[in-house]
């Protein structure tokens, strides 16, 4: 791909407006999209606003003067729209590990007779956890399979398994499981499923409902641009709206939470699910960057991020392979998630190298860099600057420098 | 009490440099401490500089270059301060639905034998949610017992009760429970307590370890001024701190959660209650306030809450209850919570009367009204004010204007 090629990619591309709405850093390249989103332009000055006019004026009434517990589905709403999810089916609320916990206890009622979860262990720690928690609690009536790497989780989802229990994207290899396929087993066998969409959503597309998923989780900031440690979300198909109490009820959850009733009743739909009170601010901050995702088309977003990563790897194959770059990301799009996973000589010591040239990147043991893509927030443009820089530390070795033997990041 | 007094109450009070270490609405006395608290100062500006320094500068990076992953404990050890816990023993994190959720369930695995959760049919809603929950999801082998109004809870703490469950501070009438008497009764009983304190921390003096809890929650956005829907706090007496998994186990509860190990193992004391990523933007905000907090006496707070109290009863006595007002919480001040509860003739009409004249206080139904008092933002000045404005309302029976018949507040 030559640069003259991929420059017109920019000049074509209908979300490269996009870019200007997020904050840069000055003279700095991003490419964490996979660890935490970019600021959306709005953030401060809205902040700001919310704190005078949130805080200090309306305070208490704020609970009705604005909407601030609409914020839930309205942020769902929009996170919806990139999952190939309906209105009414999403909900911004508490963390990943909470809303796991709440989803896989829903889905576990709905299998009284089965008491199988069917993980990966390559899954994610906290996704682990929260079954093994479960496992350990139950004393010996529920039990967590592990397929273990190279096996074909199809061959495991036997008539025993309750919820199939995985991850979209794998947080290192970037390699991205076929939801369909898997759903439609686990629908054959009469398992339900539970995907963990942290590393896919708003990068890769995602089609929940077209796909036949169960559930869903999700990182809210990651690719979504929900600020540091903001909600995450979840996704409830709607065949299973009103399948009875959620596995924490909380009066936020209930269905008419300012009548104070003494007796729980789930609230309608998804809204069950939400559990005490909403984190009003961080609702605030990440509704920023939700109105920028309702005004972009889902397809483009997949297209460009597609495109971005098609950059980077040709571009590597030319001009990195030969000083020892490897693509350990899968190369076909349709099985490689929201970042590309590259073996490099040098390893943390080169991420370290790329820093110091004003590219952000991450290390995963032993010798791999990963580098995050956004559509919304990254040029073909920025894709080339990288990979020169790379290739400049490669071909000169300049990750041996002694002040890049100690890896931070 | 004459007016000379009380401004010498002023003049003396230790605290008083706090009430300008929070904004103030121009011209308005926000006596919804109780609902929610007061923005410290610093919030603002701390916060621009957060949005600048962390998330667009740092970043993922801000995980290591500076304290996100400590301000849980950090707030959790301020908060600790104030309930007579010690360092380590309480956390900030979630919100209190979840923390309810996550303690009792960690209670009952200490009782197995025993099935009865035991608390009062007017306990704040919320709280009564979370047990029905777990009552239903376990299919008749938990039971919810309550105690009804007017029956002595002590005399309900029988043999069979795994968990007292009780909120310190009715959030409407404001009466306050005799912790200590209570814990005694249930540890002679076997049982373990659970005490929501989100209507009594940061307002009244709380004795957590003295008086023997077990396990303790409160809201972080009332009397704490934490933040409209920050970070719930959660307390676990030392005693229990290895008593076993969490009830959520997610990766910041893992006692290395940067190991990324596929095996949970539970992280040291109150810590492995952490679930998932926590809320870094908004525990900033919190902590805004937890410095003012770690900078003052607890036992001014609580003499100074007192004496805002007394000072509003005695002026309402004085020169209210010749129009029918009348003090409905506990005039014994230590059977009293944060707020005090008045019924007045005119019930919410008044409240609107008082919002019109720039004191916002609270509406319950059927006719009382609710002043919450801080400690460190208010003045005995304020409240000679407040009631001064009430005694105006109620003596011209300025409620009773068509513009006040509606209540929004």
């Amino acid at each position: 791909m030559n640069r003259k090629d991929i420059m017109m990619l920019d000049r074509d591309d209908p979300l490269a407006h996009c870019r200007d709405l997020f904050v840069r850093n000055e003279g700095q390249i991003y490419l964490d999209a996979n660890s935490m989103g970019a600021m959306p332009k709005t953030v401060p000055g809205r902040m700001a606003d919310f704190f005078q006019k949130g805080w200090v004026e309306k305070r208490r009434q704020g609970w009705n003067a604005f909407e601030w517990l609409q914020r839930p589905n309205q942020i769902g709403d929009a996170i919806a729209r990139l999952v190939g999810a309906g209105p009414g089916e999403c909900l911004a609320f508490d963390n990943t590990t909470l809303n796991l916990y709440k989803l896989i206890g829903y889905a576990l009622k709905l299998r009284p007779d089965r008491n199988v979860i069917l993980t990966e262990r390559s899954n994610f720690p906290t996704d682990l956890y929260v079954v093994q928690g479960l496992e350990e609690r139950s004393s010996g009536g529920l039990v967590v399979r592990y397929v273990e790497e190279g096996t074909d989780i199809l061959d495991a989802i036997g008539d025993d398994v309750a919820v199939v229990y995985l991850t979209h994207v794998d947080y290192r290899s970037s390699r991205r499981r076929d939801m369909a396929t898997i759903n439609e087993k686990a629908k054959n066998s009469g398992a339900l499923t539970l995907w963990d969409l942290s590393h896919s959503a708003g990068a890769v597309p995602v089609d929940l409902n077209g796909s036949g998923t169960d559930f869903a989780v999700g990182c809210g900031y990651k690719y979504l641009s929900g600020g540091p440690g903001g909600p995450a979300w979840l996704y409830v198909n709607k065949k299973h709206h009103d399948a009875g109490w959620p596995t924490i009820c909380g009066w936020i959850g209930h269905q008419d939470y300012f009548a104070f009733a003494e007796e729980y009743a789930p609230g309608k739909g998804v809204d069950r699910h939400m559990t005490g009170t909403p984190q009003v601010i961080a609702n605030e901050i990440f509704w920023c960057a939700a109105e920028i995702w309702n005004n972009v088309d889902p397809a483009d977003v997949a297209a460009k991020h597609r495109s971005l990563g098609e950059v980077v790897i040709s571009m590597i194959d030319e001009t990195c392979s030969q000083y020892g770059a490897e693509i350990v990301s899968p190369r076909n799009y349709d099985e490689r998630g929201g970042h590309i996973c590259i073996r490099v000589p040098g390893g943390g010591h080169v991420v370290e190298a790329l820093l110091d040239r004003g590219v952000v990147s991450s290390f995963r043991k032993p010798d791999a860099i990963r580098f995050g893509l956004s559509a919304l927030a990254h040029s073909h443009a920025d894709m080339v600057e990288v990979v020169d820089r790379l290739r400049d530390i490669l071909a000169t070795e300049a990750w041996k420098d002694q002040k890049y033997q100690t890896v931070s990041v």
